[in-house]
């Protein structure tokens, strides 16, 4: 039995008996996945919330740990009313504690920012995610020696194309050991207290049942409601307070006016040296060419990219190396209130062009537009996989069912007004990070 | 009012519209206290505890808010029996928290590996803290618009050679703000339970009194004995489980090892590319010469240093190379656990020698012995200053007081069985740690 | 310095040599408050979640270190933006903490079961309390000693007629030291963790404004808006799973019917031994006598009447000793659920009065009908009482606060759409419970 | 699966379709079992502790809990090195459920005061539980109904005489069940924090092996010595702290004395109301027929015993109503401290008779002395029962077991010099309690 101490779950033990968990530990020990140990969870949360320091190597642990639970839970209480067989789990247990723990695998550092600068054509980390399950990886190997093809498995799964339906949603829906885990993670680590809500009990009326032809989890209608109310507020809460935060928005914002600075000056033939690793990536013409390139892909990480910021510092650009000393040393933009909020920024263009001639920087970097949305719960049904025009948000956009004592099902926003009242109401925030000066030119401007 | 959310203390507030909060805020904010956040609190910890990713940044916030919760109780609780002013403690609150933000701002990247090998003479943590304290920084310029002379006060505050005694102890003693924020925090966020104990009832016993001349802090006799030796105990056990952690060492050899194979190459007159920051401090002579070097001594990152391991990886130098990959990978040598102990293992240089043979890997990089030894209490009375020979345990060794209700003091090992027993016992640790397959040598020589 | 331990808020501390702290102190020390030690906070919830235990003792200790934390706050974040004086807070200290620590001085046992039998025309706990602190008691010399007339200041801050509107709404409003210490107290000690929510934040977003000519505490707009719903919702899943859980509502249906019987058996002439207060309070005529005889209502625990209960199971009436011997072992009626809901259960008469006859148990001891109802939030201001017909829930009705920087209010259910959506709807459980054989004879009967 | 809420543990559930759990929960819901929520766990701490409130009821259910969990451990991890068949331990769990659930099923209300009112000969509760379980009760029944035979199996499991050796110790040793929850619970609910330790930790190091013929529980010899430090240290601290303070034993003294003057005032003529159930215990002349009266004895519950206290209030005699009045207000004597210790109370004896006379109390009534006595512990093997003269301590006494990776087993005081220390050190408290003014008294005679 390996036990691993976590601050969430205090212990996640695995057992080294079992072949199962033997893999899943084969997997822990591999270099893609220790490679995790080196990309924070929350990007630039750090600088809002002190403590929010924590991995995505420690995030896969506990989703797995999740995963176990919730199919000793499905386990336990097979429901009596529904013909339903829940073979299509247990039976895939192997394939549903792979998918988890391997489900960040292709997340890169720096949160979403340098996946922007790198993207071609739509390419998400779930992406590489697949690839690198896919590719020569140490990864691959060990899932393949488990049985031929298993790797595939594990693909689809994340993917959500697998044909086990209950199984991806135990990994990526509204209800998830994905989410459940980053919520509970997350707001412990910044201290944060809004993503708290009751696991045990979660977990403990956890079921399961058959929405049209498909298996599905959800709660018990009686005793599941209010945690279900509970959760989704927990993850409202979450998405308005903290991974929206103005000053991670703001820190995420100067990344990527960073690494376009670096493009834009590399494009003008300076030379801007950067991760070799990023040189070649960018390189890539299109999506399959840059999947393939998936060995690069793995050799990125925080400390990789923040050496670079740190080297920047010393540009001769003094733009990047404004940016990069401003963003390490967390003197970064203060938000540009009007009353008449995001869409009157646009007007103070022309201060904007006054600001670039008194301090030599280009519009584009002194004006940092962000708008940031997401949802915490979705209506509409999304079959196999996300949408492409959802953004952030795509991953899991399913909903949360509750079944009664004779296995009959109800969507959670047809039982839950409260539910029912945030379900279409993004949340959203629009904002401009501008230089803390300005807002002086601004009121020696306008009064 | 400025609140930093924090995983230990929830909420950590700073008055902005005091004069002295804001100077915390405003050494908060300085380039070098911002580089904390770059430093984790426990070196190599993380590969063994997951979620032990937190930085000195955070903790140095959670000793400076304990440092303002012990001076409040402190003025709460004068103590009537005793004849003492406690002005030294109240009218310096400002040289308190400046003392307590500072204390860890000397601290470099890889815990004490890095030290080690920039050591010239002795020089140490604290040293470089009160280098940059004095040196020509941000923080000094904080301080000096306060009151000129103030960052040489700060400076022997934590050289603990200031006059005012009771602030010097509050800092760094048996019982200090320092130490009780990282044992709940390490405790917290490795997962390992072992370092809790009540602060709110620690906080309520905190007393003032004398033992000869001076002032010392101390707790409740009757209320406090308990709450003492539960602190010691926590403190015991966090050495022998957490900080002594065969892996967490094991690592740390390895990072010495990596640093010893540049310097041996580099003396051989191989290129081997290093920070320059560390060229820079490598070239000193002497103590005096390396100490005026702290600017590039505060560019030094965990990101950085990480950055040349990953690097070397592809050294041509398989000694280097191998290392590094191990170290990134987490694939480290294991314990060699012989029956005859440690002394034992000095007699398997023979064998050594052969796996040296065979693999080409010196004996040096084979046998890593590690020697890591503390005390969770120490006896003797060490005036000012902790003694050279003290070694990791140098920073405070002093004694905890309890003060009955006639002020009359008494020390914890004399009234305590328990932490009279453990006072002078060593926790001690020698061990090797060698290849994986090393013990395959060994079983085919020995049988 | 006073401690209390406390496994809400850990430490409750009272400064013995403070003048207030001393009185509050004083008043712990009274019969009066000593009494409250043998009152249950939830009175029949122990039968439902095993932990229930906690007394209107330690809530009022809970509360008043609330009303402590509060108005410190208060004194921390003076408003600048609106020209108010919190004097009337701060200097009404003694008054504020007075009001907290016997907000329940006049609760009764057995919760509102017994209240409803002693009831001569509307008495409620609140008037208790106010004839309690207004007669001749321990607790009227200890307030009065303090200075002349402050008893019927106290009663005022209570009965919500005293003209510092800020003090009475510190104590008994949406957003009060009261319900903020009940919720996390319940919460914590039945086990079910719905009424969690970030004290610390929530104390640290506090804030007083102007709304009209009323000086209010609310919260900050910006950073309280969520904390504020947090609450809201805490407060509902309370009152939806523990307050009106099924079995806690049919425990004190089974204590009404057991006093409705004594009265009944004892107006048909037989003898049925009671606790003498209990009598003497039954033979008052109207309100005003029924105060007068505070001296007997203070002679009412949970013990005595649970002697009661306990002696009564070896009544010679079989209803009596029946429904007294089911409550003491928890043997109690089923909730009887038809699809057609609570009205349909009028239409079961006719088969009780089968079960009357085949059990000799009269229809009004088998169909025990229950209606609770509450609601999270109200929407309509409430002057300064609460009015007559709102039942259960009259306590404190008013509306929370959110105040912007420049000091402007608004009213929670404005601001958040989650609010507006339940404040207008009832929560309501409607529920009828019969013996558990009932549910044969229906069977047999309609199949 | 019904599950109760708890506060320790969250989430308690049994499995209604196991055979085993639909037992363990009959039992729960016989009369016998329900009279524990009458019965406070720790009878007059709640004076001092204002939230220990809980009951033998909610103790009872956690420590069936913390069995279910022993169990699940001690299969996943039999000892591979050992040749032990665990077969005594997972075979038998009903055996081992049932001891865990009915193993307080014999307390008797107001702790020990009570039980030496009515002792005859020794008898404890512990007896009472055997009896009652073997009697003519709902639970004899439910047991029977199991297996003939099986009420007689489960009394010698908490009598200690059963032949399943591991079976008793998981019930009843040092690291037992019982005194894991109740250290959790009553440090959790009393409010301080010295009874925690990490729960998840100790359950994930035990481990069965042999010491001489017998199987034994003990704990992983590497992994575990520090938790089992910390569990010792856990009750050291308890009973230095909690379980021995001078508030509460002053209050249990004062019951003591309460129905030691009831007895002499019956005994010398005076007609004083009792519980007919205490009366008719009281007649019995010796052990057998006193337990032949448990149906008495389940009569007595905590608020019984309340309601005469309260009733004595109007007694009479003066030193029966003082003394129940005081009790009832918590107005209780102060402990006489004089340099010289609890002998030099002996000569205060003319003091008292000085008192005596003015007061009209007897002597007896003046002082009380209270001699508690405990150990944290203990070194000495007790074969399977108790020995007759460790009085308060006798429950179980036995020791803590590590065992190494060869299945050696190792006594924890032999492997811990911290346990070593404290093993036959016996926390005593020796204590006189005197009325409030006879401390003047004192100071007029000798200054």
């Amino acid at each position: 039995m390996k036990a691993f101490r976590d601050p969430v779950h205090n212990l996640i033990r695995f057992d080294k008996d079992s072949q199962i968990e033997r893999m899943i530990l084969d997997i822990i020990d591999s270099k893609e996945f220790q490679r995790l140990r080196h990309i924070r969870q929350l990007g630039f949360s750090f600088f809002t919330y002190p403590g929010a320091e924590h991995t995505r190597f420690a995030h896969s642990l506990g989703a797995t740990h999740l995963m176990k639970r919730f199919i000793e839970q499905i386990e336990r209480t097979k429901n009596k009313h529904v013909n339903v067989t829940i073979d299509e789990i247990t039976d895939q247990r192997a394939l549903a504690l792979c998918a988890a723990i391997l489900h960040d695998i292709g997340h890169g550092p720096f949160s979403h920012a340098l996946e922007k600068m790198i993207t071609v054509d739509k390419v998400n980390h779930e992406k590489w995610s697949v690839q690198i399950i896919k590719g020569n990886t140490e990864v691959n190997q060990i899932l393949e020696s488990y049985k031929s093809g298993f790797a595939n498995e594990v693909a689809e799964v994340i993917e959500r194309t697998h044909n086990s339906r209950a199984i991806v949603k135990l990994l990526s829906s509204q209800l998830d050991t994905d989410r459940i885990d980053y919520l509970l993670r997350d707001s412990m680590l910044t201290g944060a207290g809004y993503g708290t809500f009751d696991l045990e009990w979660l977990i403990h009326v956890l079921r399961i049942g058959k929405v049209g032809d498909h298996i599905e989890v959800g709660l018990d209608l009686e005793k599941g409601l209010n945690i279900a109310e509970d959760f989704v507020m927990a993850r409202y809460y979450m998405y308005q307070n903290v991974y929206f935060h103005k000053t991670t928005r703001c820190a995420e914002q100067f990344a990527m006016k960073i690494f376009a600075r670096v493009q834009q000056l590399r494009a003008s033939g300076y030379f801007i040296e950067m991760p070799y690793e990023l040189e070649k990536l960018l390189s890539a013409k299109d999506l399959q060419e840059v999947l393939q390139l998936y060995p690069y892909y793995l050799g990125l990480t925080d400390f990789k990219v923040w050496y670079y910021i740190d080297k920047w510092c010393n540009s001769d650009d003094l733009v990047l190396s404004g940016l990069c000393k401003q963003l390490l040393g967390r003197d970064l933009y203060k938000e540009f209130v009007t009353k008449e909020g995001f869409d009157s920024y646009k007007s103070i263009i022309n201060l904007a062009n006054l600001y670039e001639k008194e301090h030599g920087i280009p519009v584009e970097y002194i004006l940092l537009e962000d708008d940031s949305h997401s949802s915490a719960y979705k209506d509409n049904y999304i079959s196999s996989k996300a949408k492409q025009d959802e953004g952030q948000e795509a991953e899991a956009t399913e909903q949360i069912f509750l079944f009664d004592k004779s296995g009959e099902a109800a969507e959670l926003s047809q039982v839950s007004r409260i539910i029912n009242e945030i379900r279409n109401n993004k949340i959203r925030f629009k904002r401009v990070f501008v230089p803390k000066d300005f807002r002086n030119l601004y009121i020696k401007k306008y009064g």
